[in-house]
């Protein structure tokens, strides 16, 4: 049996990088930014008044000093003029400061008559000028790879960068196999069950970036898998699952033997999902999960998602373990590294008694597995312990 | 001024949850379920062997027993007649229990020699069988409303549910109003900016299952507004960015009047985002953001989400606040509640120094906001406070 990361290291070895594909700035959220972009212009474009107010001169600023309003700087409409001696601009937030002036008096600190205004109260030291390219310049970048939230697209659009180089989105092929399933909506034999792996792993693959191709499944022949991977062959991952062991013999790797593939199995010292077989097919990295609904949930989490990030250009040397404290006591762990189904609610984290990994009603009442290392020892209520968010 | 939780309640009694709607197994990933959903079968819908290995009856295992192998009951093919007394099926994972079996010895403990089997080692006192119904029955629920994970999908699909009752989502129309604004992609005129919080605020409510339409720009005149209102009428909410203050009156607000909404302004005690307008226009429920990009992005945050989610009819009552420990002191907080920009490390929460409310480069920056009561004393490193995710 080989660790949960040396597995995981084999798996990232099979993939790399996709390549970089422009898309238009809207299409671009929750995209991976694939090379540092710079922005085409300061902002503020300009010096720009912070406040409503009247911009004038900073050395004529005190109590009771009167001045003459010569005109009005809106957002979109600056005043062309001048500020003089004894002048002043009505101003308005994020418009811009006349020349002339360095100083905005906001509206608060001026009583007005006409086109006469008086500052009334002693104006702060703050000029309420923001300088042109106090927030980012011609040139600033933004650094890749990065996952694009709401704030980096904002501030793309701040930036003017209309196209944006992002990383392809892998595609990935999933292919059920086993006689004993049937797609949501049909009605199963006696011995049959309803295939939902392929659901799972297509809304938690999708959600992490992925292009998911969802293939028939694949009954217990050769000739259906065969079918199955001629219909992958253009993708850039294709996962199988199940069909390791159907009777005495595991069909997959019988026909990826005569496809050419060359894998490896590995039996990953960890629970649920212990087998698991990986290789390269043609183009396509290739990694066959276990059958069991929870042990292919959870090997998604562990193993595919951690190949997407590496496909879509992330880090994938440190995995998002946080820590919390245990609402209750934990017995000591196997040999085995144990993905513990549980809840954080907030302040601390039970772990569920019930972790047969057939039960996935557990799995769907987790919002985390709490990483049980190999020969953890039993662990007291409030020890810290580390989990996965799912 | 009023205080941001009253704000709240008054824009959340401006809508209302959405009709539901049926969509297909796969299309539920991320929506929210809008109706309880009953499992259509039990999951394992027979007794079905937890390993591989041979089924026989439990009163005859001891060790040294020897069985005659008489069949196999492998996945989608059970095993159809009866085992007697001194026999045993060949039986793998997942594979239904043979009637008169009650017992799978697993094969590590078997040696095999032809179709004559022997108990080697003594096994536990593990039937190895998963029982009938044992995750799930027919009839067992899932309750709504609930956001559907990759798991969720993966339930849904086992209890053979193939089409699924969620929430219509809500669609969103933006106006973002201004002369000074222009398209990402298009070139300014020296006073003008590109328009930044229509994509962010895109990108914010397309993830939290909104369906965002961006309209054209309005340009700060009552036909171009009217325009666009009048474009976005189909809308369940409008959302206006900018606009409150154009020269010295309020440019939404008065054409909103003359289309005969219902309006009311609010002075919010927050920062960043002071200025808020909201009502409902015909069958659309309005709310007015700040133009300045940080407010309306927080305000995005702050208002707008609870919106969605009662409009999904999930919980609006308890916002998502985490806490965590300041990785350094903060001063006192003024009167008005404060959404302070920061970085949460996984450990502890630092507070930017800069919380100027033009300075995007600092939103993209940050992965939290902490918020500060009104009036919130000076607190010290290690000292726990509240932050929101974003």
């Amino acid at each position: 049996m080989i660790s949960v990361s040396d597995a995981l290291d084999t798996l990232l070895d099979l993939v790399s990088p996709m390549a970089a594909e422009t898309v238009p700035l809207r299409a671009a959220a929750g995209r991976v930014l694939a090379e540092p972009v710079s922005a085409k212009r300061d902002q503020p474009p300009f010096a720009a008044s912070a406040m409503d107010g009247y911009a004038l001169k900073s050395a004529e600023v005190e109590k009771d000093a009167m001045f003459k309003v010569i005109g009005e700087s809106a957002a979109g409409h600056g005043f062309t003029g001048r500020v003089g001696a004894g002048q002043a601009v009505r101003i308005f937030t994020g418009a811009p400061i006349p020349e002339g002036a360095d100083f905005v008096v906001i509206q608060e600190d001026i009583s007005r008559s006409g086109n006469l205004i008086t500052i009334a109260n002693h104006p702060g030291t703050s000029t309420n000028i923001r300088p042109k390219g106090g927030d980012f310049q011609i040139g600033t970048t933004i650094d890749a790879p990065r996952v694009l939230g709401s704030a980096d697209i904002a501030l793309l659009a701040a930036m003017n960068i209309a196209q944006v180089p992002v990383r392809k989105q892998p595609t990935v092929a999933l292919i059920s196999t086993g006689d004993e399933l049937v797609l949501p909506g049909d009605t199963p034999g006696p011995d049959q069950i309803i295939a939902s792996n392929t659901f799972g792993l297509d809304a938690l693959l999708t959600a992490a970036g992925a292009r998911v191709r969802i293939l028939p499944i694949a009954r217990d022949t050769e000739s259906d898998l065969r079918t199955a991977f001629e219909l992958a062959q253009d993708a850039d991952l294709i996962v199988t699952i199940g069909g390791a062991s159907v009777g005495d013999h595991d069909l997959v790797a019988g026909v990826t033997e005569t496809l050419g593939m060359s894998r490896a199995f590995y039996k990953v010292a960890m629970r649920p999902g212990k087998p698991l077989m990986a290789g390269t097919l043609g183009q396509s990295a290739m990694v066959g999960l276990p059958g069991n609904p929870v042990s292919a949930m959870v090997c998604g989490h562990i193993f595919i998602l951690p190949m997407l990030r590496a496909m879509l250009g992330l880090a994938t040397d440190t995995p998002a373990l946080l820590t919390a404290p245990l609402a209750h006591p934990v017995s000591e762990n196997g040999p085995r590294q144990h993905y513990m189904r549980g809840r954080f609610d907030g302040q601390s984290v039970h772990v569920f008694d019930d972790q047969d990994s057939a039960r996935l009603t557990l799995l769907a009442e987790a919002n985390v597995l709490v990483v049980r290392p190999p020969k953890d020892g039993a662990r007291a209520t409030g020890e810290r312990v580390n989990y996965l968010p799912i």
